[in-house]
């Protein structure tokens, strides 16, 4: 598999692809291990869903974004009814009286990975090698497309019952996920959602490139250490070129929800080379900030990923516990993510951090 | 005019016909007035409207329901944009792939009344005799056509700004009321709703007949009264074929928005016949059930209507306070609201009182 060329998503690429969404979901997203299930047994019947990169498709084919909305800790009880994307997805090409040529994830990170995956499978359908985010996001808007101006409407959500509404003129972004955000919750807080149609060359030209291959790599790379016991922390921060920014013991962890998001703070007690040092971090879903000793080091949009210091295995927000031992790793996050345009959405001020102006991480850890 | 015949809705009608369906709003529904004012606005610039008996149009006519959707006391602040119903009513029609050749009324009681004759007067078309309560009601589902079995898909919703969500596929009458209900309120409390397009002999089945025409007489009544002095009270009471229940002062008022709805009980001190007796109102929104001395006397579906002791003019429940002098009249609601099938919708215990059984007020006021 290579991102230059398509190639087809086979049965065994699909727990590597769920281990490296895992990761690149920053701690929010979702887990993908059900997802990962439903597009197995989808295969196992026979579906066939090949992934195309960018350069693949004519410019004027359409392309259908969807994913998953609600809260991911719902998710974890309410499994779907596994047609809520799909009947999404249709109900966008009823209204904008499009077909779709392929689909794309609107983020990498965590369970939505699965889900154009899935309605993919179940359309006939391929997938564009890339992604809305390059990780994961806690809001609809949150996306390249919708930085850089994809049309806000016609979109629509579809549940588990059979219940299907369509977002049919939508003043932006921000009211699409207004309006999609309290219709999931009235559906249970998990539903499917599809945005509307988006010609490939706007894609090609917004999309985080070759993310699916990027996570099938990270997840290829987890199993392989795995299982020749190799320091899995120490393999994914060589292949994907990532920073350790802190290593520590989970000493405080606060966390509620609240408006439909898990927010919260963890603080870490440092070890090793961060000794005698606290670092903390901030949580919207996913992993916001991260301080050591009061400082910011990491920040929106770019990727803080808490890895289990022992296995390796990234660990979401929803399960982050006192006295678990964590290497915190740092992943610069792509460069359309870091526009101004980028920061109005995605920056740490849109998070609600009108003091912290967004200093990439390439500057590099502090050490204590 | 007449309920057997087609008549045109005068400039000179409004002002009536928004008395007879505040008075018909039982305590609830919104306030007519801004309405009233929108349609004679609508008048003026040449629009007209023509009031239908439900006998006018062929068996294949399609029919529209419109009706504003919020909580009445953002309405009062909250002015509309203007096109809410009408454009909700278009993207109906667009997903439905009909035209409506005529409006009906949700509910004839409080702002209600005038919303399809303003989208009536906008779409060129005829407004039919009749609605779906003969009254008002807090909930969409609650309507003699849902009841008898109209279609909860496809319905739409629009606000003020341009937005416009359509219920393509919806499960039943109460998920529709459950994404109209959140919807309304993400768009600010205050939005127009058009529902599933209806067959003319539907609406003939269902409907509660001639009631434009009813509030209208009701209006004229009031007016008429006024003019010559006489005392509203028992003009109404004479003209309707209403019940004089109780009569009294308000001692006490608990009133609080809770889920989009204004709920509470007011206190009345009886005066009159009622000398010594105590009343009491239950409130959701609208005046749900009164009781004197313990023993419920009027309850929903039939009406219970507070008129101002001295003006006649009629109470809403935003506005009941300490000190009010009020006559409380009842009004046997039409018979389509009294089946088994309306009960498990509109019945005491549909609106949370287990231990109520619905006796209809025929059977008189209790004096103390």
């Amino acid at each position: 598999m290579s991102a230059k060329d398509a190639y087809p998503l086979l049965e065994a690429d699909l727990l590597p692809l769920s281990i490296g969404a895992a990761l690149l979901g920053t701690g929010g997203g979702g887990n993908p291990y059900v997802g990962m299930l439903r597009s197995r047994e989808l295969l196992r019947k026979g579906a066939t869903v090949d992934i195309l990169p960018l350069e693949a498709l004519p410019d004027d084919a359409w392309i259908g974004e969807v994913g998953g909305i609600g809260a991911p800790v719902v998710g974890v009880e309410k499994i779907e009814q596994g047609e809520e994307c799909y009947r999404a997805m249709r109900a966008v090409e009823d209204v904008a009286k499009v077909k779709m040529s392929a689909l794309i994830c609107a983020e990498i990170g965590g369970a939505n990975s699965m889900e154009p995956v899935i309605t993919a499978a179940q359309a006939g359908l391929p997938v564009i090698d890339g992604d809305g985010m390059g990780r994961a996001f806690p809001e609809v808007q949150m996306t390249t497309f919708f930085i850089y101006g994809a049309k806000p409407a016609p979109a629509a959500i579809a549940d588990d019952k059979g219940n299907t509404v369509v977002f049919r003129d939508v003043v932006d972004m921000y009211w699409l996920e207004r309006f999609a955000r309290d219709t999931s919750v009235a559906m249970g807080a998990a539903a499917g959602l599809a945005i509307a149609p988006m010609r490939m060359d706007f894609v090609r030209r917004t999309a985080v490139p070759n993310t699916m291959t990027q996570a099938l790599q990270i997840g290829r790379t987890v199993l392989d250490a795995r299982a020749r016991r190799l320091d899995v922390v120490d393999r994914v921060i060589a292949t994907t070129g990532a920073t350790l920014f802190f290593t520590g013991k989970i000493t405080d962890i606060r966390r509620e929800l609240k408006g439909g998001f898990a927010r919260g703070e963890a603080k870490i007690a440092g070890s090793g080379d961060w000794q005698g040092c606290e670092g903390r971090i901030a949580i919207q879903n996913e992993n916001l900030v991260l301080w050591v000793d009061g400082r910011p080091v990491i920040m929106v949009p770019d990727l803080i990923i808490n890895l289990d210091l022992e296995t390796g295995e990234p660990i979401t927000t929803e399960v982050l516990r006192y006295g678990q031992r964590v290497a915190v790793i740092g992943l610069p996050v792509h460069d359309l993510m870091k526009t101004p345009e980028a920061m109005a959405v995605v920056g740490p001020q849109a998070f609600g951090y009108p003091d912290l102006t967004f200093t990439p991480l390439a500057f590099g850890p502090v050490h204590g």
